[in-house]
């Protein structure tokens, strides 16, 4: 029988960003709303939904070879960090994990939280802060809706945000960031010590940083004659030299380039002062520099 | 100012229900979509929604002075229990919490989860059953869709279930009913001493078990000559003497009975068979006896 | 073993409706999303949804004992009638099987269907109809969206309609009305001669008539003098004497009686302007009479 | 022909309340989601659903004999003011229309309006407001989400609210009521002099106001010994004398009455007490009294 | 602090086609569906969401720099032009005002309409329109559905169509059409003086502009020996000389060209037919001529 | 009048993949809920919903020239085969039709369905197998919910499945595979017969096969010195040779390929070893071969 790798993914509010990361990587993963087996076009891969909080759990144990998590559950397991994933669902932000407070409390810095009662999904993390702070406090673990817990039913809360507007409908104020968290592939180290599964795992991150890379870059084609040639190259990105070849036309160049979609919206105006022609900008779907 | 009671309310499967219960009690609840704190027609009451698998811990430090949650999450809290309340979301039927495994695994008995890897969402619970039975085995907390896990991430769970079926189409099997949990309402110890806090908390105890007797319970009206009364009394439950009074037309009597709605089924053919007329069954709020 | 009644229900658009009367009749069906097999609060019936196109057929095979469909798709299977019920999803008006051509359709009596070509549902329906007016046509079995077929796919249509809206913006005209269809509760000829379920299936047919006969019908109590009785007597409807009863004050009288719900729009004020005082107006589950 | 009344219905917030109410009051208005002219139970009845800002003018103008809007929507319209509904969608409570502006704006009283951008759908009734405070503004309709228009697009606004939390969730203070607006059945005044028009208007006046009075009602039987009677009386409300008949067991009595449902809650603990046995509350469509 | 450009984005029906036509011009636009002011990942814009028929007002007035509306709603607004945007939802066909009347009205003719009674969403444009014709009617304001008002509540409408089709289904027939409109960026005429404003608004309008016209354009690769290379120039329009470059195998080479996507479906065939070999299709993001 | 094309497309599970892939090939099919008649940018064209499994009749009878739909339901048509599409919703494996009886019926082959109850959608096709294997049953049409009837309604079942998940959670068993089925494109033989409607026919075949040949591939750019180009060269596949050119950096070429998805995952790491550079990976709309 040949091996499989087991992989977990992220269960929530990751979930639909994961697959579509997976597709631009060349997986084509298949979620069924019944299940928590989605199918993937691969025969070698079995893949599982599972909660990003326990993933990591189960891959320290050994119960799954690889997961995608946040690097926030993972701080005090005894996984292999495979590689960063920055892709959370908005604005490409890392999530935040914060302490908040609602805004006319009392507390104002860390060291008031002393005595008081937090509210947090994340047990873990807030008693392994508080410690760091040298902080004695009650921590609770809340199953949901933490932010509406202060000031009744907790003094303060631990919760994760990207933009902080959930915080501020709730009337929160931030009071310190504990750590910024980011997406990661992570892998099971024994998993990763054998030879197969290593080339397996490698090949997956790869292909996943090559996906990353092309998000939010493009592609773009530009005529340019010989005597305009220099000036085009000189608004380029000096990063990376562009692809530049001859065309049958006498005195003409084709200049093919990758740039940042943002960058596009500044340098477009200046090209075309500068006698580029024909400028055409497409879509990439991965990058492997 | 005032006195008020804060009221804990279950979010989740029982959230509809409660605040059906309510309104037919004579409480009116709004629930907004956005908000955790339900506003309710009694101004000395305030509501919030919670899990009820946290509502007990509340309740028990003081933070709210009742709550309606489930007896699975009150085994350890010092709360008073002020009612058992049967409405469980489907059909009546308390729920259970049962340890499942896999069809096919060789779990057959509570003595072979020794040493066993289980998950569940109320490891309290699962804790002080395997203490009981003297068994040391893993609990693992599982953030949810817990009957995907076995056999892979766990070799057998304890979880809540009505009626079997989600287990069934997991392709698990119950080894053992832990124990029966139905719907409670609790108080703090503390407010429940305070006169004002017990009076009120009193108060919507009966009322809600009004409004659960009247549940599946009809009126019956009919009509009936003294030739029949006996015939038509003789049929009637014992239990419960029926109100009986003349009517103008002379020898004609009306009767008013309370029934068991499924009861109804089988009476209406016997109380036609023996002289009962213009028999009418007709809907009730609340029933106190 | 015990013995079980299997019963079949109407998946579709009666189907709401039909769980909606049997409550009203006083049994609990629940109806889960993913199964064909609805649970129902009574022991010795079983339960399943499946299309009233087809229960005829297995009822009429015996595999199921009693069913609720409809009129038309009884036509020519060898089952027993137990009873009518007029429930159709909203007006309470039979539904109509007709004819149907475009507006602008050559075809004005059913004459003129010879040789046309005829899409429909109801296949059978049709050829007997054709037969009875000595009609040859081409009548082809339609998946559905039938009234969109007219004029490129067919000459006319025979389909079901209740109030002719969605014919009328299909642009189509009725030329015939074919039959009018009202829902039927079946039973097998084998099953209705066994005694156990002969009771059972009149039992049922009963409660659900008693529940329909209170539909659109309520209770009235009121209060009136002696002095006036005689006139409130003479507003009310002759067909069913009120139950009239002495109250404790000198001289009045309690009135109770059971009015359709469309009468009392006219009767209140009457009543009113003829001395009848309280009058109050209160919802019935069923009637038996 | 036979005549036929021209009823407009409340497109909107108020559309589901007012077709339920309709249900309680004895019409079954059915609502297609395709269509602006929902079926009624009452042949000599058209209903159209049109946005009650819009409705009076077409009632004052004869397009309609009769609609059901806004006090808020009529101020400046001749129209005859047949009955007040109260039934606003959540609490019952009349809605508000008030002058609303930033939590942090300078404005603080009416005053203070003189020379601002104020935004609102409700350009009349704002125009009028100001005309009787003195002041010159320049008042601009807004088509909708009027509540994000401060402090960018507008200084302040005049918005209808009913319990304030849309206006707290835009950080808009409220300035000043305008005024407050119930539910009105409006008709043409030419339409309201035609005795048949008349009749026909009125009788659906008095089933509206009647199941309106039933709302938040409910009925109440008792039976109590006559030792017990006094007391039972003394209890209940004295505004009205329930309906007391005398039961066939001998010294006891049938106590009927109609209550407050928020009462309830209260009496029922004293009934108890004061000797009241087989206390019921049973539900009701319609009050007239 | 930097300055700020204050953008307009059309609420409604034009929303998602924006976000999408910005996203093709390199902006990310986050809408939150609780919120009107959505987030775009350029530090220098500040954008709001509100309904085209306002929009140019308040560009108008300055409270906006820049906005997305359609000509219709900017006749009589005194403000810059910047581009016209043909994007509108379905067909890429601008939207047309037209007179609408019932199918069966004796209205044939703009001048029929004098003394009628005309329901409009518009106005403006509609009393402008009149007063061109020297028509004299009553023009009232609709606040929706508008298309149903005929014939009860108006005789005629003014009203936007894209296909007709809406109109056809309420039996509405087309007597004139007052204008075609499509979108356009529009400028306050200050916010346009400005220098750092003008420069970018009119970034804006080139990256918009750069991605409507790779719109339903496609990028278009081919291979072609130099025996075949005129014939195949000859096939590709010859508005635009396509990007051609020797390959490094000897005698052959590449064509590199864009083309309406519509006519690819004519000249595929014809290049196959004329020797181009490795026809590759590629989408485009935008195109700059 | 110019000529036009009727074209049926499948209502149902394959629709929304129709239009996609309509869209790749270069049409624009605007399909509106409310109609069956979905609108097309091509004025040759006219489009009509149905089911697939009544297209291919009205195929054969001419009321359209061409449809898409299931081999599976063209079986005993006499319509021309255009082309084969081979991409149905999942995984683009073909549909399969498969007897199947619950898991512990006690048929285990063709052989043992003599006599029985066989339900199903597809009778031709179910009856056309039995007699091929000179088997005698009863096959009865199946209104829908085909997998639930077994064990009570029927004792096997003939049904389309892809990948068995559906059969497995009803408790099935698969028998016999009866064929395989993938998408077609049919056209009327008297159509096809016309050259006016067969180009039009085959540029639509060609243009939709060009599509789903792009389908799962992408295309490939690299840049590679003179000296690791025939290890790169040996690395890509050789059955398509890539499309090499010289850059204008001295010794440098461009590569240009397209490959497989699936393959890219493999290629990737091995060209990146050999010396590629700038690896990119873009999407294609069509390949023409």
């Amino acid at each position: 029988m040949k091996p499989r790798l087991r992989l977990g993914l992220p269960k929530g509010s990751l979930q639909d960003a994961t697959v579509e990361l997976f597709a631009k990587a060349g997986y084509e993963i298949t979620v069924s709303s019944r299940s928590y087996f989605p199918a993937i076009d691969d025969d070698e891969i079995e893949c599982m939904l599972l909660r990003p909080q326990e993933s990591a759990r189960y891959v320290e144990h050994g119960l799954l070879d690889v997961a995608i998590t946040g690097f926030d559950w993972i701080l005090k397991r005894d996984v292999v960090e495979v590689a960063e994933l920055v892709y959370s669902k908005q604005l490409k932000r890392p999530v935040r994990w914060v302490v908040a407070v609602p805004d006319d409390s009392p507390i104002r810095a860390v060291a008031d939280l002393a005595g008081k009662r937090i509210a947090t999904e994340a047990v873990e993390l807030t008693e392994q802060f508080l410690a760091e702070h040298g902080i004695t406090a009650e921590v609770e673990f809340s199953w949901g809706a933490t932010e509406v817990k202060p000031p009744y039913l907790a003094d303060a809360i631990v919760e994760v945000t990207e933009t902080g507007s959930s915080l501020h409908a709730n009337n929160l104020r931030i009071v310190h960031e504990i750590l910024q968290s980011t997406t990661r592939l992570i892998a099971n180290r024994a998993a990763y010590a054998d030879p197969w599964k290593r080339a397996k795992i490698d090949g997956i991150a790869l292909l996943l940083k090559a996906a990353l890379a092309a998000h939010g870059k493009v592609g773009m084609m530009l005529n340019v004659h010989e005597d305009n040639l220099a000036r085009v190259e000189a608004i380029l990105p000096s990063l990376k030299s562009p692809t530049i070849s001859k065309l049958q036309a006498p005195g003409w160049y084709a200049v093919n380039t990758i740039l940042d979609e943002g960058l596009v919206r500044r340098l477009i105006p200046q090209l075309k002062a500068s006698g580029a022609e024909d400028i055409v900008e497409f879509p990439l779907n991965k990058i492997v520099e």
